[in-house]
């Protein structure tokens, strides 16, 4: 009997970052899982990925909806037959404005979308990781991860957040006095969190912007490279935390 | 006619660090705003204020529910007849455990008591602040606003959250195109986040704690000097950060 | 027999931070040993203190030279026939651009002046803070304390290695194995770093700059409260680094 | 005619990283050149890349000396007959104990050992780099570039200050007024930063430390695997940080 492919979900799909990252990790041998809110973001995607004769099936969730991720996280795991080796979360809430303009409910939103959503999804995937010894969770960042900027108020509680998220996750320790109480990090889940410093430009965007300066963003593509690299790294040697920039870029 | 005190208020008041706020606040001339969950947080404070001729006022909120909160400051405001010079924001949701077992609806209570209650609060008293060309607006922190930790996801998402908050409304612009697009440090309101790297002891539960080691604590009235002499930082000289911990603590 | 005066020792004296780190803690009731490399930066001070009925004494010393600065102190003890209480340690090197300007020598003695200076001098009062139980150390540091910035290299090396030097010390547990070998915290040494975000104008420099928008400097007056302040934490609530800008400043 | 082989240039070469990463860049086409301060440590390294059909040179200097560091660099520029398009710096100075044990001296060697031979190199390859319009420099760090430990000042003083150092030369804008003054980014010149986190294990040791647990070690040629992955990014998309830790460290 064939053993079965290795399964990758990525939350928060679109035809930039999401979409580099599904062509990267089923190039490196996944059965992909992309969830997104909406049906348009995720087609393109899969039938890229299947043109390509990649493995690939697409969900749509909120990713600010607990119960909504982790179902789409379900039917992921039912139809590909395995548990999740890699979960790739992207998705993110964004509000630009003014501390008086941040209406609560707003914030309570970026919060749910960004963190709560990522939260949610790891939840869905560890018991698998866990039982099969292994696994990679990545958490996509930004600048406003590490500062708190005017008019970035609600975008960087989330990322901070998030990022705070992370970091508990990976310094694991598991509920005392219980048996599954052992850590996360010698069970071989590998948690990091990429700080992308930047905008981000995709390949497949290229034509739709003709006049940006291309070496003034990231490439989506590189970006990828890069969280296959996080993902591959072998136990004795994990990053928790980079920053990827344009080389052009002030910081 | 006399001129009215100034008012500030307190949210999050319990027998420790929010009563030694309150009375050093109070001792600085100040007419003190009480805002805690519970009557019974509220009225011991409350009581020990007016004994030492201190003017003070309680109304009990949930600092989780926005609306809640800023009714609360509302009244306050409207019963001192001004607008609150002082805004301390202490109250916080708290969860202690392993990352599979912080329920999402957990964490969001968390994240609206600790980070949505302090932008509500720092709303309802910023236009106030704007018009009068002055305020100070603290947020305690804890050693999770720097580090996640095993166990400590929820407090640390919650708490990374606060920071970001402060950060952005130190730095903040104000919605561009709009009159009030002015920055905030200009117009003289002081944002700043304090560390509080250690368990808190407060001299009124001196007796109910006979055996611990005192010096291992820091001391609610210390810190409260600390938020005192933020608060009264000349506007050339402003800290944004500070860490408080007692001689004792490793870190 | 009246009691001696406690010791304060400043290291890095003009007319700016100095003289008025100085004032402020002659007010609080210290002798005060000024150190500089120039006579022509310690008389003005000097004279100052001692119109004010204050007690001070001043010694030429090379802050970059290890043996210059620790036979300064030692003067400064003999004189006032007592040990210091109080060393603040302000003397810097500078260096402004590009890193292929940046000599070897020079980086050099911006390291002795900055880093290696700050420790010899630490050196000399440590024996007799801890014979006494108690002592305050602070380090002034800069934005390049945080942050190494283009052309700054020189800077930034030097500051980055100053408050490496003072996180050391703040959680120094002594050689092992000896007598000596207790932490500082726990005797009562206090260890703390201040990052100055800005230009510094001193009241005392006043006339010589009439065009300058004051609101855009931090006052020298009002950082030497701050610093006055850090001193005065007592030891269950000490800060070890803290920030300071003036409300205009972007960051 | 052939085109010459790209050269990497080493400092700080030993039986564990050094080999490693003379190995992996061997491995990727480059002519490598080590550098250390003896020759012990470099015969075996360059034995083995020999046999495996490599091209090495090894030249001893002292890492914490200028003029010699610049000599080797040269020696192996000439040989080659190409400028180094790739510098990796880890030399380093070493000194356990508590602060009043730390002789200036000793603090002085360990900066001109992991700080100014930094510098003295970098310079020494920045011209040739810019000249071509690309290069990669990556700075070792370690767990004392981000914290300064108790009985580890003088480890951490030099290696905030390398951090410092790499810092600065990614925001490199060059000397104002002169034609070199671009940026080094956009010139193509990558500077990156690892902090280490742990122990390091080199499978040439395995053999002398038949009991330790591997898995509570960094593997040197993991970590030279992520400093290629660094070399070989893109310019649009770059990391300037990361971490590298066993799984099972605590941190």
């Amino acid at each position: 009997m064939a053993s079965k492919k290795a399964v990758a979900v990525i939350i928060g799909v679109g035809p930039g970052l999401g979409a580099s990252l599904a062509k990267r990790f089923a190039a490196g041998g996944y059965s992909i899982g992309l969830i997104a809110r909406k049906e348009s973001s995720l087609q393109p995607v899969q039938s890229e990925l299947e043109q390509s004769g990649h493995t690939a099936m697409s969900v749509t969730a909120d990713a600010g909806d607990a119960a909504s991720i982790k179902n789409a996280i379900d039917t992921i795991r039912k139809k590909f037959d395995n548990d999740p080796e890699v979960l790739l979360y992207n998705a993110s809430g964004f509000f630009y404005g003014g501390i008086l303009d941040l209406k609560p409910e707003v914030l309570q939103a970026a919060l749910n979308t960004t963190v709560i959503g990522a939260l949610a999804a790891s939840q869905e995937v560890l018991p698998g990781m866990i039982k099969n010894g292994k696994g990679t969770i990545l958490f996509t960042g930004a600048t406003a991860s590490l500062r708190g900027s005017a008019n970035f108020a609600g975008f960087a509680i989330s990322k901070f957040g998030l990022r705070a998220l992370g970091q508990s996750m990976a310094r694991e320790l598991g509920p005392q006095g219980q048996s599954m109480a052992r850590e996360l990090g010698p069970q071989g889940i590998h948690v990091a969190h990429i700080v992308i410093d930047g905008g981000i430009h995709s390949p497949n965007q290229a034509e739709s912007q003709p006049d940006k300066d291309i070496d003034s963003f990231l490439n989506s593509d590189a970006i990828a490279e890069t969280y296959w690299q996080l993902h591959i790294q072998p136990r004795s040697t994990w990053t928790q935390e980079l920053d990827l920039r344009p080389s052009v870029e002030q910081f």
